[in-house]
């Protein structure tokens, strides 16, 4: 596919972290939670119409993202989600949960409460961490 | 796997309309939304830990359920989520939405607004048509 560019929206709420699998990995700014977000590089706006390759690169980088924020201390699951509602453009939320944390039990979308931007270190030592993932790209 | 059960809290929300490659297939009662959950038969409670064969199935029955709900007259898109955070049971939601629909542009999870439950007749006309999906089995 050609053209591809990433949402302003999702340009202004994320850092781009790097490259996985076919896909543009964010990290959401809001720090209340782990918030990373997968955008498969496609024009497609529902994962069902992904190329087969594109969409295979998708769920491995779903599946290590998942893994990854599982091993972050504290985490205990994971939420998983192509909603879209709001930001056309397709792509997969991936967010750490753990029980007591700032929506628990509810869902992050619509109701996460302000927090800090997380620092230029924090969001260093992230990648640092994510830069491990194999097939990872910065 | 051995000892599977529905979560009594998806029993009591949604009507169970049959299986569909190794998942359980159910409807909401809520009428709001065309709200479909696909429940793979495993005691694992996130993705990416299903085993392979039990994970390609529900990839299959999420893109049939996506690609049959937007066939249904006035829905635009789909929301496809993992969430769990109060029913720990594996379940992934297939949900019909467009604009202007009783929740839009919010997502339904905690959001979606009382509805009359569905009548006999009408989960009687989509059974008819789900029955026609490949691979479904009442």
């Amino acid at each position: 596919m050609t053209g591809f560019t990433l949402h302003s929206q999702l340009e202004n709420d994320c850092h781009v972290m790097g490259h996985l699998h076919g896909c543009l990995l964010l990290l959401h700014r809001n720090s209340a939670l782990p918030w990373y977000i997968l955008v498969p590089k496609s024009n497609v706006n529902q994962l069902h119409l992904l190329p087969p390759a594109t969409r295979s690169g998708l769920n491995r980088a779903m599946d290590q993202m998942a893994e990854f924020v599982l091993s972050q201390p504290g985490c205990e699951h994971t939420n998983v989600a192509a909603i879209g509602n709001r930001v056309p453009q397709l792509h997969l939320h991936v967010v750490g949960r753990w029980q007591g944390d700032p929506c628990w039990p509810g869902v992050i979308w619509g109701n996460l409460p302000e927090a800090p931007a997380r620092s230029a270190g924090e969001v260093g030592r992230l990648l640092g961490l994510l830069s491990e993932l194999r097939g990872f790209n910065g």
